[in-house]
């Protein structure tokens, strides 16, 4: 089955304790995109300016996504972020934004395009996702992500989105904020009392949890030792998820938790090097060796 | 097979965001002791003072823990803790820490004692896990545990110590710092080179890490969404990975993994309330279950 994404892409500076990479390809929507693209075909839908590298577009068609939906926008320049990660690298300052395209209208999404079964809303105003959610009315599965800006500024367009999806990705700190409690397990509970029926927990380093109306599901995070640049790992996280889950046509409980051992694989090839550089070189065989290598190492049995 | 265990034991005072519990038994030794029990034969040394309450006695004689090598000592108080957990409750504030019987000499090992095989050195000074060491020197396997007060005050002590026993327990900021590095991959590394055959670093609410001389293992916590208090959690984990260990007489790879499962029932059972209280209501038979239930939850098969 095909997935389509729709969030921001953008022209990233990064900066790590041991290294930086300058004005290379990023945004929610093409680390997920492309993580997707080694289970199933992959749509997106986004805008970018007319300042957007041809080498970057070079990167989509190298992973066999579909950017019929991606728009150059004359006039508009790409969406710019420049981040700086700390000596611990799971803590980063955010140094510059330009949200230029991304603060205009959204990018339309194509006719063609508005069959796809699964869909994935990344991270954007949820006015936005709401807007994208109408555009698939007869979607077998779709899941949002969100971010404590939305949460501060948007909370009662979130929680409309929150009612009109079957699941929603988000990280620890959002899940406290969102749910007002600080246990995990009480705030995943909360959260699904809001809407979606499942809800996915992000938490870095630590791994993640799944709250589905059949039970938990919790899962560490593969033993990273080289860390190079954490920029994009929920992203791909969520598109190793959203892929195995198209690529199966599958949505029930069983087919999520496999789903989130292979977004926690692909996540952990894409910190191993700055932008996509890393999924670059891998293949699905690699993914589906290090799925195996943690289904030993979270065995007790 | 038995198991031995050096610690301290306290009278603790505990304040929660949904209550309090004044003058309850605490300290290392006591929860460790508890949660091992439910596994093999369980041997204490440790020191408490004259005013130690004959009703905290008797809970060592409720978990069959053979209490031979605990010391009242005239004219000695016993260790007394308060301490306060933060509205997120995997924070907490010490309002108060009278060290009285910890500060003396240590409690003598019992002569009877000094053939058990399993030795676990709970947390006090590097010089005294020294001392306590080489009362065992035939012992099959020995773990210690530490905290930041040494890695400040002794750490060429607690180096030493590290050379001297097989396994190491300690929390993740704490690996942090022995290691210098905040990658917990690479601090497992960098502390395995230094002496121990394996560590496993305990994250709370995130679960465990363990580095072994054969590979990694990786677990999440039990999702717990009662938590009473707290206080002992690190300690009844590890006297549930040693109880194992000792019951099965086991110290190879898939034995500890199998242990750190252990552990983290008994922890998840703990915290369930103030003290001991929850371990005394329930039967190996409980662990077993939640053994099981934490098989399924993280299995991804």
């Amino acid at each position: 089955m095909s997935l389509i994404v729709t969030g921001s892409i953008g022209i990233d500076t990064v900066i790590t304790p041991t290294g930086r990479a300058d004005n290379i390809l990023g945004g929610s929507c093409t680390y997920f995109a492309a993580a997707a693209s080694f289970f199933c075909p992959v749509r997106i839908v986004a805008a970018v300016g007319e300042d957007f590298p041809s080498e970057h577009m070079a990167v989509f068609e190298h992973f066999n996504i579909d950017a019929t939906g991606l728009e150059i926008r004359e006039g508009s320049k790409t969406f710019r972020w420049t981040g700086e990660y700390h000596e611990n690298i799971n803590e980063r300052d955010t140094l510059d934004v330009q949200q230029n395209v991304l603060a205009e209208h959204l990018a339309p999404v194509p006719e063609s395009f508005k069959d796809t079964p699964y869909v994935f809303l990344a991270n954007t105003h949820p006015s936005n996702q709401l807007e994208m959610r109408a555009d698939f009315p007869e979607a077998r599965l779709v899941v949002a992500d969100t971010m404590n800006l939305w949460l501060d500024t948007a909370l009662d367009e979130l929680k409309q989105v929150l009612q009109q999806i079957d699941g929603l990705v988000l990280n620890d700190s959002e899940a406290a904020q969102l749910a007002g409690d600080t246990n995990m397990v009480k705030a995943a509970d909360a959260i699904c009392a809001m809407g979606p029926k499942f809800v996915v927990i992000k938490k870095g380093e630590h791994g993640c949890l799944l709250r589905h109306a059949e039970g938990f599901f919790a899962l560490p995070a593969y033993p990273a030792s080289q860390v190079i640049d954490p920029t994009g790992a929920g992203d791909s996280f969520a598109g190793g998820m959203m892929g195995y889950l198209a690529q199966t046509d599958r949505t029930d409980f069983d087919a999520i938790k496999r789903a989130l051992a292979y977004g926690t694989v692909v996540a952990s090839y894409n910190i191993e090097s700055f932008t996509l550089d890393r999924l670059r070189e891998i293949s699905r065989d690699d993914l589906d060796q290090r799925l195996a290598e943690l289904a030993t190492l979270t065995s007790f049995a």
